[in-house]
Formats: C-alpha cells, structure tokens, sequence
C-alpha cells in the first residue's frame, strides 16, 4: 500500500505496491533484514522469515532481547533485497544494480494460538528447503516455549525493482569503455551430510 | 569493539571484535542494509558500500530524504550478511545457518574534501567490479555535486559466524532423517553487453 513512509524520494518510477510484485520478492528471498528502534537507537538483523497471504513470520529465541523489543511494541522495518546484477555503465555515475527490493512497515504481532505458531515454524522452515517439515521429528512443548514467533501485516509493503541492462547517457555512449550487465546468482551446491548421519539424501534435496 | 550494544543476548559465542575477522566481512559483501530513526521510526535500505581502513563509505543522491536524514546525524545501524549454508537438522528447532555478519553502529560523517569524496567513489566502484573506476571518464563537478558522501567508524563494529555442520542433540542423532549442510555462494554470471556497447569485454571482467 502506498503511504507517506513507503514513497520513495529517489526514483519513485521503479516503486511496486501490488502483492504479485511484492510477494514473490519476500518468497524467493531466504533472508530479510528486520530493524527497529530500542531507546532512540536503530538495531538491525538478519533473520530467516516466511510469508503466508498477508503476513510474514519471522521467530527467534523467548530470551533475545531483540525479540523481545519487537514483541512488545518496538515499530519495525523489514527490508528484503534480491541482487540480480551489477550494471556497468561508462561512467561511474550511471553504474547501477539490478535488484528487486521490498520495504515493510510494521509492528509484531506476537502469534500466541499453538496451532498458528507450529504452522508458521512449518513455513519459514519449509521457507527454507522445501518439504522440510514433514520429513522431521514432532517438535517439542519444550522447544516451542523457547521460540517466539511473530507476525507482521503486509499492509504497508512496497517494492522497488530495477531491470535491464545499462543505460548511459546519450554523450557517453560512443566511449570505447565496455557497458553491460553482469548476473549475479545466488546457488546452492551439492549437501555435505553431518558426520553422524547415516541417512541417505531425501528426493527434496536431490533436484 | 565490544559495548553493550554489540554485545548480542543470544549465542555471544559466535560474537567477534576484531578487524581481522570483520573486514573480510565487510569487503566480500556487495551490499549493506542501513538502518536509521526518523521521527521515532525504523528506516533501513538496501546499498551499495566500500571499506577503507576502519571506515565505511555509502554514497546517494543529494536529494534522498534518507540521506539526508543521516546526513544530519540520525543515528545508524548497518548490517551485512553472507549466507554461506543452510543448515539442516533432524529436529527443526537444530536447524540453522552458516553465515557471516557484521552490525556496525555509527554516527555519519559527511565527506566534504573532494579528494576523499573521489576517493570514496572509486572504492565504491572498484568493490563492486575491481579495476573499474580507471576504465572511466572522469567524473564531473555536476555529478559530484548530485552524489552525497558519507562515511562511518568501525569502531563500534562487530560479526557474527557460525561456521561446521549441523549440530544435533545426541538423542537425536540417530533418527532416520537427513543432517547436513547444503552450502550457498553467489556467482557472477558472463557478462552481457548493453545494445549500444560496441567496447570488448576488459580482461578484469573475463577472469
């Protein structure tokens, strides 16, 4: 949704506020980044997270003080970025990067109803390697009193995404200096099983 | 340099102070999340940066509200993360990742000196393609006088890794689930020239 907070003054053009744009940008992210304040100052982390409909969970533990700050009313921004690729313009002012980018606004709200809690620890886990979930033991009483969860509305959401290749002006774009893009990509290599394990590869990590 | 602020509630194990352990950080990531305080509110973005010595360049437009917010002494937070593996345990609460952080606090200061502030440019530039900047026109007035400069101590800068393997508890280790490690890593992939680029590809770019 387009408010005050989530205009940007830079380059207003490449702004999104639509959930086909803005969803699938938190759902290929694996990572966000979630800042708040504590006492008039910024604190920011990286964390896991996961989004179902409306919302994104992220989860950590019942004693970091982070968490809790959060939890009890600190305001939020969770930023998300996706580096698609440098682009090399032929001067340094027209370099750029190809990303896409998504902006939250938010306050927590501490998920407390037992069955939503286990299904959104199922979510970023899955998140995280699909199919994931199943394929684990139950997980504790024990465990889930040690983990909060929260949720966070998408409601004040926007996405930013630059594409396409270099974009020299005019002036520049007979000098002999070389102008492109290159991709970046995030991959995952082949697992490396724990020392203790005797499990063979699951069908969900061999693709 | 530890203080109370860098000094994290959970798994202070994994904390480090030292240049020797941040910097690497600092100079493999191609990107930082700045956070900051407007009007009591959480403000981060995604950027580009550049280490030198024991500061933190980040440049933008003059006329980013949000740059000017830190221009003016908003107080900072900055964050990096490297994401080096997904840990996978056969208990979903012993699941979890490698990587490498680093969370700086600072307060910025504007670089007004035009031999630094050029300086500061190319090392934003030379960080993301090594080499680049001498392959450029020179930069102008105008351009230099559109771009804000901006640099930060690492003097109140920490990082925290997790490094191995997945980490079961014992009563775990024998069930019949996979345990492992599936690694990440970003790859640069072949460059593509802009529609207009008649230049061939420089040797920095074809390593």
């Amino acid at each position: 949704m387009q408010t005050a907070r989530t205009t940007p003054s830079r380059l207003a053009k490449r702004a999104h506020y639509d959930a086909d744009t803005i969803h699938p940008i938190l759902d290929e992210a694996l990572f966000c980044t979630v800042s708040t304040v504590i006492d008039g100052q910024p604190f920011a982390l990286p964390t896991a997270h996961a989004r179902h409909n409306d919302k994104l969970y992220i989860h950590g533990s019942v004693g970091s003080h982070f968490i809790r700050a959060i939890e009890h009313g600190a305001p939020v921004c969770i930023t998300v970025m996706l580096a698609d690729g440098l682009i090399l313009a032929k001067s340094a002012f027209s370099h750029s990067v190809n990303y896409r980018s998504v902006v939250v606004f938010a306050q927590a709200e501490k998920v407390t109803d037992e069955a939503e809690k286990m299904q959104a620890l199922a979510l970023i886990t899955d998140h995280m390697v699909p199919n994931r979930w199943d394929d684990l033991r139950p997980t504790t009483d024990s465990e889930l009193r040690k983990t909060t969860v929260l949720a966070f509305s998408l409601a004040e959401a926007s996405a930013k995404v630059r594409t396409g290749n270099a974009n020299d002006d005019a002036a520049d774009r007979d000098l002999p200096t070389w102008a492109g893009v290159i991709p970046l990509k995030t991959v995952q290599l082949p697992p490396i099983p724990a020392d203790y394990n005797t499990a063979s590869l699951p069908a969900y990590l061999s693709a």
